[in-house]
C-alpha cells in the first residue's frame, strides 16, 4: 500500500468478556503488528448486546447492536479473536454474530473481508470454533481469508503477566495474517 | 418400562427466545407425544442467564445458572431443541450450555443422556446447528442418541397458527426419538 | 468480462462415479448455463486415481494424479459438485483432494479460486458435505465462493430421465453461482 | 467384566495405508494395552476397496468389501484410527464407511459401540477429522463413545523408530479408551 492511499480500517472483536483474556490481548498484539497503512478498532462491547430475541429486535434494535453494525459497517474489513469453549464458537460471540446479521443491516458482514485467529490454553488452539465460525460466515457471505490459520495453542505459554503477546513465532504469524488481510481486503474490494 | 419403575425426568431446553419459536413449540408436542412413563419438564429460562463471563463466574454463579444446573441434575435425560442461526447454534443456547458445562457442577452434563431436535423455515430444518451441538456435547462427555435425526424443514407448513405441532409424520418422529430417548437413558444408566 | 479478455477457463470435478449420477449431471448443466467467457472442462477421471498412500506417492505419482493437477493447474477456477454420503464428502472425492493437494504440485489447490455445489435426494441437499468441504479447503489455502451456496435438495425432481437439469430455478441459481465465480476469480486474481 | 465373560471382540480399522502410519502403530499399542477380556483385531485391508460406486456395486459386493462387512459384524465393537489429511477424513477411510454403510448388510454399522482415536505431526492431533467422523457415524446411527478424546499430537516424538507407541501418557490414555469402549458396548449391547 503506498503512502498515498488511505488507511484500512479493521474492526476487530474478540469472543471472550474476561478481563484478562488472551483473545482480547491477542488484538492488542494485532493493534502494534498491523502493518503499515491499517488500523485496527477494537470493538469492545460485545458483553453489553441482549441474548438474541426476535421479539426484542420487533421492538427496535437495542443501542449496542446499532453501536455494533455501526462500527463493522464503517469499517474495510473485520477481525475476529475468538476462544473456544466446549468445541465451539462462545455464545456471547455467537450471539453478536446472530445480532449483527440480522436486517436492515444484515449488509454489514455481507462481502466485508474477514480474518480469524484465536488462544486457547489447550493444544488444538480453537481449530474447531474457528472451523464453526468459518461456517457461520458462509451463511452470511462473508468471505474469511484462508490461510494463514492463527491457532494459539497453550496461551499461558505465549502471553506474559501483563497479557503482552511475548512469544515471538506467535507474533510473526499474526502479522503475516494482517498482511494477508490487506491484501485479500484490496482484491475482494476492487471491482469484480 | 413397566408400570412399577419410576418415570423418566426430561429437561428440555429450546434454543430460542421467540414466544412463537418453532422450537419452543416442538417441545411442547413433545411433552404431549410423551411415551408413558416419561415425564418433560421445560426449562424455561435460557433467557434469564448472563452472557458468560468467567469474572462473573468468579463472583459466584448467578441465580438463573444456579437454576438450569439443577433442572439438568434433577433430570435422568435432556432434549434440545434448536433453532439454526447463520449455520449454526444460536448464541442463546450456546451460551446457556456454556454455563452449564461449568464447574463445580460441570458434572450436570457429563453422562447425561441427551436427544436432539430441531425445526427451521429452511430446507435443511437445522442440520448444521445439530452437527455443531454434537460436536459441543463431545467435549461435556454428554452421551448423545444417534438417531432418529429430527429436521423440521419448511416448518411454517408444520405447526397450526397457535403453534400446535400439526404434521403427522413430524408428531410420529418425535414419538419415535423420545422412544429412543427412553431406551437410551435406560441402556446409559445402568452400570457399565 | 469485455469480449477481447481471454476466457476463464474452469476445471470441474463431480464427487460421484456413478454414470447417471446428479452430480455429474449438474456440471453438465453449468457446461450450458456458463456466462460468455466462461469454459468449463469437466475432469472425469478421480475413479482412475488410486487409494491415496504415502508408500505409493514415493514411488513417484500415478498418471491419473498426473493429469488431475495438470487439468486443476491450467485452469483459472475449480468447481466441485459433491453428492453426501453418510453425512459428509464421499470417500472418492476426498481421495481426489487428498492426492491434489500434495507436493510438488501443492501448489494446485492453494489460491485457486473454487465454487462448490451439490445435489442429494434428501433435503438438506448436501449441506454437510458442502459444509465439510469448505473446512478442507481452508488447510489447503483455497477461497471458496461463500454465496450463493446452491443445495440441489430432492434431485429426483429436478432432472429428467435423461440427467438433464429442468428445474428453472435451480437452473438460475447456477447460473448465479458461475456468474459469482467469475467475478471471485477476477477479483482474486488481480494484484494483491 | 468377569472371567466367565465371553472376550469382547473390537474390530480395529487405521485411517492410513502408509506402513509406518502412526495411526496404524497406534492400533498396534492398542493391542497391548486391551483389558483383560477384550481382543482388538485389526483389519488390513481397506488399501484393497475399491473406490465406492453404485454401478460397481450393483454387479454385486467385490470381495473386500464382503470382508470388512463380516469382519465389522462378527465384533462386539469397532475401533478407529484416524489420521488429518486437509482438515478432514482421509478419503481412504471414509471410502471404507461409504462401502460398510450400504444395504444389505448397512446394519454392520448401526448400533455398533464405537470408539475414535487418531495421530498426527501437528498439534491439532486430528481434532477436525475426528469431529468429522463423528458427524459420519451419526447417519449410520452409530454411537461413538464422547470421552476420552485421544488426540495424540505430534506423533512424532511419540512413537520410536519401529513404531512402537513409547510416550506413557499416550498410552494411559489409549488404556482408559479401552476400558471406557468396553463399558460403553456392556451398556449399549444391554436390552433397552
Amino acid at each position: 500500500m503506498s503512502s498515498t492511499e488511505r488507511p484500512l480500517v479493521v474492526c476487530a472483536i474478540a469472543g471472550s468478556l474476561r478481563q484478562a483474556s488472551y483473545n482480547r490481548a491477542l488484538l492488542r498484539a494485532a493493534q502494534e503488528l498491523a502493518p503499515e497503512g491499517m488500523e485496527i478498532r477494537i470493538f469492545d462491547r460485545v458483553g453489553d448486546l441482549p441474548l438474541f430475541d426476535q421479539d426484542l429486535e420487533a421492538q427496535g434494535d437495542p443501542e449496542p447492536v446499532v453501536a455494533m453494525r455501526r462500527a463493522i459497517a464503517e469499517a474495510d474489513a473485520l477481525l475476529i479473536a475468538t476462544p473456544e469453549y466446549n468445541h465451539g464458537v462462545p455464545g456471547v460471540l455467537k450471539n453478536a454474530i446472530d445480532w449483527a446479521s440480522r436486517p436492515p443491516r444484515g449488509a454489514v458482514l455481507a462481502g466485508k473481508p474477514t480474518a480469524i485467529l484465536g488462544a486457547s490454553p489447550g493444544v488444538t488452539g480453537t481449530a474447531r470454533a474457528q472451523s464453526q465460525l468459518r461456517q457461520t460466515f458462509v451463511f452470511t457471505d462473508t468471505p474469511v481469508l484462508p490461510q494463514p490459520e492463527i491457532l494459539v495453542y497453550r496461551a499461558h505459554e505465549k502471553f506474559d503477566a501483563e497479557g503482552r503477546l511475548t512469544d515471538e513465532r506467535t507474533r510473526e504469524f499474526v502479522g503475516k495474517l494482517l498482511v494477508g488481510l490487506a491484501s485479500w481486503t484490496r482484491r475482494l474490494g476492487s471491482p469484480g
